[in-house]
C-alpha cells in the first residue's frame, strides 16, 4: 500500500509542472470566443444599450409579493403603526426597480428594431405608475384566489399555509402582475415573470391569457395555460391539464401568431387532470366537469360531464401471460 | 441618422421634468395600499405576533439534509476528528432554527384562532427535541431509499450520484421530516417544507400520507401523492404517477378533509409513468405492477398486473389524409 | 381577557426554565448521530477526500451560461472594447472552477474503488480545457436550437425573450455543456448538472443522451429524456414527452446498465405533449408526426403520422346519470 502512496505523490510532482500547461491554452480559448461574437450564427448582446436583468425582475416579483401579501415574507413585526412606512419603503423600491426594468425593455426595442423613440424613461415611469394603481384591486383579486384554493382543497390546513407555500397561488400571483403589465403594453418583462414562475412551479401560464376570479390550481405540476386562453370565474384545474392549440404544420407557425388559438373555459368549470383541451374554436360551457384524462378539440355545452370511456383495462394474473 | 440623436437628446430632457411628476404619484398609491388592508377581502399579517417564516424554514432543511447525510453538502473535509465537532455545531443551530419555527407555528395558532395558551416556547423545543432523536433513526431509513434508487435505475452511476443529484431522494428526504413533524401535532412547518420540496422537484407529497420504507421515484415530475394516501415497503414509482381522491362535487369540499380519500399501495408494488389510483378505499395489493397511463378507480388483488389495451393506433402515410 | 394574558405571562416564566431542560438533551442526539455513522446503513462522507460540490457546480453552470450567450445575463454592458477582458476573465475563473470539479469527481472514483492513480488534477484540467475548446461550437449549436424555438413556437416575442426565460433553452444548454464531459469521460458531475436543470425546469435529460441540431421543447414540464436515447435533427417535443424504457423486472436491472434502451428519433420528427415512445429498438421514422398521448412501442416508419383513436367520451347531461 504505501508503494501505491509514494508513486501517488511521485505522480503529483509531475503533474504540477503540467499545470501550467493547460492554463496556457486558455488565452487561445478566449479569442476564439471573441470571434465567435463576429457572426450572426450565436448570440450575443454586444453593444451600446443595457438590457434587462431576470435576476431584478426575479426581485421586482418578490417586492411584488410583500405588497401584496403584507407580512407575509418578512422577518420583522408589521402593525398599524408601521405598516405604512412599510408600505411607503416598499413602494418606493418598488418602483425604483420597475420602472427601471420596463424601460430597458422598452428601450431594447427601441434600439436595436430601429423605431422611432418612444421616450423610452417616461414610458417606463408612467407604466410602473399605472401597474401600481392596480395593486389595491390585484390584493382583492387575489384574496379571491385564496379563497378559491381553500374551497377547492380538503387538504388545505388554512388560508395561511396556502398563501405561505402553494405554489399554485405563487403562479397565479405571477400571472396576475405579468397580464397587468402585458396589458399595459410591456415587452419582454411579462414573459420573463411567467416563465420564473414556470421554473418555480411546474406551472405555464402565458402572460396574455385572461383568467377570471377565484382561480385555483390543484397540485399544478404541468399545467399549460395558452396565450389566447381565456378563462371565466371560479374555475378549478387540476394537475398536467393543458389548454392548448391544435397541432400546427412547422411551416404555418408564422401566421398564426395574432389568432386566437387556445380554447375558452366559462365560468365554474372544472377541469380534472391530465385533461387536454385545444382549440382557440373550443369552448367549454358554464358548470361543466371535465374528466381526467380526457382529450377535447371540440367545444361542449354548459351543465354538462364530459369523460372518457376507460380503456379496456387487462388485468393478468400468476401464471396469465 | 444624427437628426435622429438629436431628437432623442431632446426627448430626454423633457422627460426628466416628468420623472418628477411620476414619482409623486407614490404616496397616493401607498395610501390606497394601508386602507386595502382595512377590509377582510385581501390577506395580510399586520398583528402583534411575528409569524413563521418560509426563509427559515427551507434553511432548517438544508441543515437537516446536512444532518443526515453527513459530509455530502459541505465544502469542508470532515473525519473522524471532527465528526463530533461537525454535529455538536450543527445539532444545535438546527434545534435552536427549528424550534423557533415551531414555536411561531404554535403560537400562530394560538393566538389568531382564540385557543388556550399551549406554552408556546416549551413546546417547540420539546417538539425539535422530540423529532431530532429520530435523526439517526431517519438517517438509516434514508439509506433504504438510496439503495432502492441504486437497484431501481439503470442509469444510476453509483451511491453518490443519488445522494447529490436525484430530486426523487431531495423529496423523500424533505417529505420524512415533515412527516415526522406532523406526526408531532406541528402546524403548518410540515406543509410549508413539502410545497418547498414541490417547487424544487415537481414532486407534490403531503405531510400526511404515510410511506414505507426503500421508496424510490423514478424521474418524478409530476407524482402527487394525497394526504391520505397509505404506500408500503419496496414501492417503486415513476414520473406522473398520481394518487389522489375521486372527484368531488365543488360543496362537498368540507366534509371530506378528515376521511380517507386515497389510496393504499401495498408493498412491492411498481407503478408506471402517468398512471392515476383514485380513492380512499382503492388498495393495490402487494407485488402488483399497475401499466403507465392506467386509471384505476377500484382495487387490484395482488400479485396481478394491470395495463390498459392501448388505445388502437391510427397510422396514416403521406397522401392518406 | 386579561385573566388569559396574566395566565399566558405566568406560562412564559414558568416555560424560561424548562428551556434549558430540552437544550440538555442535545449532547446526547449528538453522540447518536456520531455513532449512526458506524455502520454502512446510512451514508455519509467521512474521509480524507474532499467531494464535489453540487454549489459550485451550479455555479459553473450560471458562468458557462455567461460564456455561450455573452452580455445576457450580466448587469454590465458589453462592447467591442471590453469583450476580451469579459471573456478573459470569465474564461479563467471557469477554467478554475471546472478543473476543479472534475479533479474532485475523478479523485473521488480513484480513491474510494481502489483504481490506480490516473494523475487527476492533471486530468482535470485537461479535460477542462478541452470542454473549453468546444464553445465556440456549442454557441453556434445553441444558436440553432434558439432559432428552432423561434420558428416553432407562435408564442415567442423574439430571440431575446426565448434565452432570457424559455426553461426549455435552459435545459437544452444545461444538457450541450453535460454531455459534452459525459462525452470526455469525466463521473458525476454531468449528471449533477442535467439534475439540476431537472430541478429547475422539470425536464429530465439524461447527459448520456445524444441529441442533434436545432431541438426545441415547446413548455417542456414532464418532459423525460433517458440515457441511451438518440434524437436528430430538427426535432420538437411538447411537454411530458416521455423517451424511456420498456419495463423491467426488479431483478433485470443490473444486466441492463449498458445497452440501448431508449428509443431513436430521426430527424424533422414532431412529438406532441404526454407521447410515450419506449424501447431501445424502437425508431421513429424522419419526418413523422406522433400525437398527443400516444403510447408506442413499436418503430414508425419515415414520413408517418401516428395518432390515438380517441376513447369514446361519455357525455352527461343534467339529469343524465
Amino acid at each position: 500500500m504505501s508503494d501505491q502512496v509514494e508513486e501517488r505523490e511521485e505522480s503529483c510532482r509531475i503533474e504540477m509542472s503540467e499545470t501550467r500547461r493547460w492554463r496556457e491554452e486558455i488565452p487561445g480559448i478566449v479569442e476564439a470566443l471573441v470571434r465567435s461574437c463576429d457572426g450572426d450564427d450565436a448570440f450575443d448582446h454586444v453593444g451600446p444599450e443595457p438590457i434587462s436583468s431576470r435576476e431584478s425582475i426575479i426581485r421586482i416579483l418578490s417586492m411584488g409579493r410583500r405588497l401584496l401579501f403584507p407580512g407575509y415574507f418578512i422577518p420583522d413585526r408589521l402593525d398599524r403603526i408601521n405598516l405604512g412606512y412599510y408600505f411607503g419603503q416598499l413602494a418606493t423600491a418598488f418602483f425604483e426597480a420597475l420602472s427601471e426594468q420596463i424601460t430597458l425593455a422598452v428601450r431594447h426595442d427601441c434600439v436595436r428594431y430601429d423605431r422611432p423613440c418612444s421616450k423610452c424613461r417616461d414610458r417606463g415611469q408612467e407604466a410602473a405608475v399605472a401597474f401600481m394603481r392596480e395593486l389595491p384591486r390585484l390584493r382583492l383579486s387575489l384574496g379571491k384566489d385564496v379563497r378559491a384554493a381553500y374551497d377547492g382543497d380538503p387538504a388545505a390546513g388554512g388560508f395561511d399555509e396556502i398563501i405561505f407555500s402553494y405554489p399554485g397561488l405563487f403562479a397565479i400571483t405571477v400571472y396576475r402582475i405579468a397580464h397587468e403589465l402585458d396589458h399595459l403594453g410591456i415587452p419582454l418583462v411579462p414573459r420573463i415573470m411567467t416563465e420564473h414562475a414556470h421554473s418555480r412551479t411546474g406551472i405555464d401560464i402565458h402572460p396574455s391569457a385572461h383568467i377570471g376570479e377565484s382561480f385555483f390550481m390543484d397540485h399544478g405540476t404541468g399545467v399549460v395555460i395558452g396565450a389566447t386562453s381565456k378563462i371565466g370565474d371560479r374555475v378549478r384545474i387540476y394537475q398536467g391539464v393543458t389548454l392548448g392549440a391544435l397541432s400546427l404544420p412547422k411551416d404555418a407557425v408564422g401566421g398564426l401568431r395574432n389568432r386566437k388559438r387556445h380554447p375558452t373555459i366559462e365560468d365554474d368549470v372544472i377541469i380534472y387532470s391530465g385533461a387536454t383541451i385545444l382549440g382557440g374554436g373550443t369552448v367549454i360551457g358554464t358548470r361543466s366537469v371535465i374528466g381526467g384524462n380526457v382529450w377535447i378539440t371540440e367545444s361542449v355545452p354548459p351543465d354538462t360531464r364530459v369523460f372518457t370511456k376507460r380503456p379496456e383495462l387487462v388485468v393478468r394474473r400468476p401464471g396469465e401471460s
